[in-house]
């Protein structure tokens, strides 16, 4: 207050780049980095980066503002550099949503094909399963490696699926959980600074996205994910990353399971030449662009023909084997999948009308995933990997009156009745034969 | 995350309110009585709080959310009941501007004339003085009385002037200190809610609301003055307490000093029957709405009158006197205003041009008596009573080149040119007569 207008700057205070932001100004390159570090040191409080996270909630971030918060963000901690491993390093981020696996298929064909794939990926929060937590169904398999075992395990086989360590990214870390707690989280701006400086820190030259949008996906309108896309594809580009964006449907789960030990089974079938139509087609399509930035191959068919060829001649399987037996798996899950944690009970969901799906309330499915164990409300619950929901009824697929909607598969009656219910609900049954949607709705490029 | 829409709420939880104003939703009594009551006792961290305020400075609030938030301050500590004591109680608050010091003048002037003047006053920050600050430059003046203490003062002579007890609207003492540290100060409602909470929990039947606009005001606009002077009218109203609002110029400083102890000096000159006119009829304006609504009179003709005749009588200045000694003052300041504290030094601030006076950037006077010592950047500053600024000329008077237009009376002259070249470069010197701005714009009621 005591500083005359005019009068030049000479010490940065958060209270007043609070106020900047908070009457729409817009912050320098330096100003972002006084805030993130301050932050991430400990000099700037909780309540005050909270004032200001609300005010770029609700007043946004240009273009360039965005790119120095990712830069903060990545350059709060390590930057992998894995410039002595062969081939492009490529990794794929998708948004989230239900039944959503691709991880767990992508990485052993890619890897397979020649490329190298560091993964570093969260937990399932909300209505959304985490790619940590279904890696941890498989017995024995540790996601808690540290970044020297990484770099060993991405050697060895190039493959490796990590959660998030202390060192990478710490500032998107603490910011994470403030927003969290302050309903600062679904804001295209920060979103995109907390998915790419994380994505960046793993040493990728390339980077594709899968945005989700639909029912079940925090981008419900497709509008919203175009943009989210947009933004992280421009932040990779000014980062001199190669980036593509697949708007992909989320108004229906992906592929028949959700759950985290049968979601593992799914991508064991996948990678045997099975699996259902919608998660096969998804990660040849994800595959191939990963294989085409990382310049393996000349085009996207090629792309595509190459990760058949990895599927089709058991090599992608083989690397998942490898992989996690590198990572102390039971790698015997591979071909006894009765090895995966099994829930004790199950029972079917009925459909209470005879007709064609027309929609689902597809989140609806998760928060009851999550409500028979197999999610968490706070970070610190614990999961049940065994859980899980069987989809038998697609979009635009006829049901009888009481035919099976669902199986659901539970260890505990305690919330049973109320999931089932959300899960009925969660299905709306119509006369007319509806349209399918389209599983991949865009592609977008820089 | 996990509760499914549609189904009834269980459990408050403050990540929902947040999201609830952050969407512009309106909150009931219930969601701001447990924000309000969880963070005073500190269940609601400040980091959430610091969100929700955001959200708020950013949203808005509706009438009856800010009744709430003011009813909700208000009774998280005590309220004074003076029923016990003669007349109505009545207090004046004033949002506060340069060479404010209307309330050492009103307290004796209506208690004199029979009324009780509860007055619980707050100190200077940024570029306004408070009158804590002026009444400490009085030698042994204690404004930290307890409530039992200010009571007693009251009960003896009718009025009494200290500071926020503990016991007072905590809630606002907290949500206030955390508002400074956010940058979310500046807001209709938060600042309605903190002011008349605390005004409110004085036990007062009637407030005369002075809100100040113009170059040195908060309130920089006319219209912004009118709407906070009429959320603070309809939040009165709503707690059964008379209000009127006059809304007065700050386009320069009332009367001709800015200070503390040259402050208390002017009001002494005013309670004598002399002083610069601005500040005498404000006073006398003032003075007579609080006996008018304190229904010491039939109307505020007859106000003003009472007034007139409190101070040609003397019994002004004489309760005046009692109370000084009462809180343990030095009560022959009033006739030895050489016992108040004086500045070693002197020096003219010369007129750079010959002309008209045609606007001050009012705002800057502030802030340069701030740099001289006299005001405070953070609460726990030191501030130095005897520094001020005399002001020799005002909006309209004819002044010659080298004239000097105040005099700065200072002890350290560290940042003297700095706070010269301020105050020199807030005049704008014209050929042009200019219009004289009124100094009572509108005066209010319900």
């Amino acid at each position: 207050m005591l500083r005359s207008r005019g009068t030049p700057q000479t010490r940065m205070r958060a209270v007043d780049l609070i106020r900047k932001k908070r009457d729409s100004g817009e912050h320098s390159r330096e100003e972002i980095d006084f805030l993130v570090a301050g932050y991430t040191r400990g000099d700037i409080p909780d309540y005050q980066m909270a004032a200001w996270l609300m005010a770029v909630w609700l007043r946004g971030m240009s273009r360039s503002e965005l790119a120095a918060l990712t830069e903060a963000m990545l350059y709060s901690g390590e930057v992998l550099n894995l410039a002595d491993l062969p081939g492009k390093k490529v990794d794929k981020h998708s948004t989230g949503g239900i039944g959503d696996k691709t991880s767990l298929v992508l990485a052993p064909i890619v890897a397979a094909g020649g490329l190298t794939v560091p993964m570093i990926s969260g937990r399932g929060l909300g209505h959304t399963g985490g790619t940590l937590d279904k890696l941890e169904s498989i017995p024995g398999f540790n996601v808690n490696l540290s970044l020297e075992q990484f770099r060993h395990v991405l050697k060895e086989c190039g493959m490796g699926l990590i959660g998030q360590t202390k060192e990478i990214a710490p500032a998107d870390k603490k910011i994470y959980a403030l927003r969290d707690a302050t309903s600062t989280v679904e804001n295209i701006g920060l979103i995109c600074g907390s998915i790419m400086s994380k994505k960046l820190a793993e040493g990728i030259d390339a980077l594709v996205l899968d945005v989700k949008t639909g029912s079940g996906a925090f981008m419900k309108r497709e509008e919203e994910a175009v943009k989210l896309a947009e933004v992280m594809i421009e932040t990779g580009k000014r980062m001199g990353k190669k980036v593509v964006a697949l708007i992909t449907d989320m108004n229906q789960p992906l592929g028949r399971a959700a759950g985290h030990a049968n979601e593992v089974g799914e991508c064991i079938d996948v990678l045997n030449g099975g699996g259902p139509a919608d998660l096969r087609e998804l990660c040849l399509e994800l595959s191939a662009w990963m294989f085409y930035l990382g310049e393996r191959t000349e085009n996207v068919e090629e792309g595509r023909r190459l990760a058949e060829t990895m599927i089709a001649g058991g090599q992608a399987k083989e690397k998942l084997r490898q992989g996690i037996r590198l990572q102390g798996g039971d790698a015997r899950v591979i071909d006894e999948p009765d090895r995966l944690p099994q829930s004790r009970f199950h029972v079917h969901v009925l459909s209470p009308a005879t007709g064609y799906i027309s929609s689902t309330n597809c989140q609806q499915f998760g928060i009851a995933l999550a409500i028979l164990g197999g999610g968490r409300e706070k970070k610190e619950d614990a999961i049940d990997h065994a859980v899980g929901i069987e989809f038998h009824k697609r979009i635009g697929d006829r049901v009888e009156q009481s035919e099976p909607l669902v199986t659901v598969h539970y260890n505990s009656d305690t919330r049973l009745a109320e999931a089932k219910t959300m899960i009925a609900g969660s299905y709306v049954i119509g006369h007319e034969v509806p349209q399918k949607p389209p599983l991949i709705r865009r592609i977008l490029q820089a």
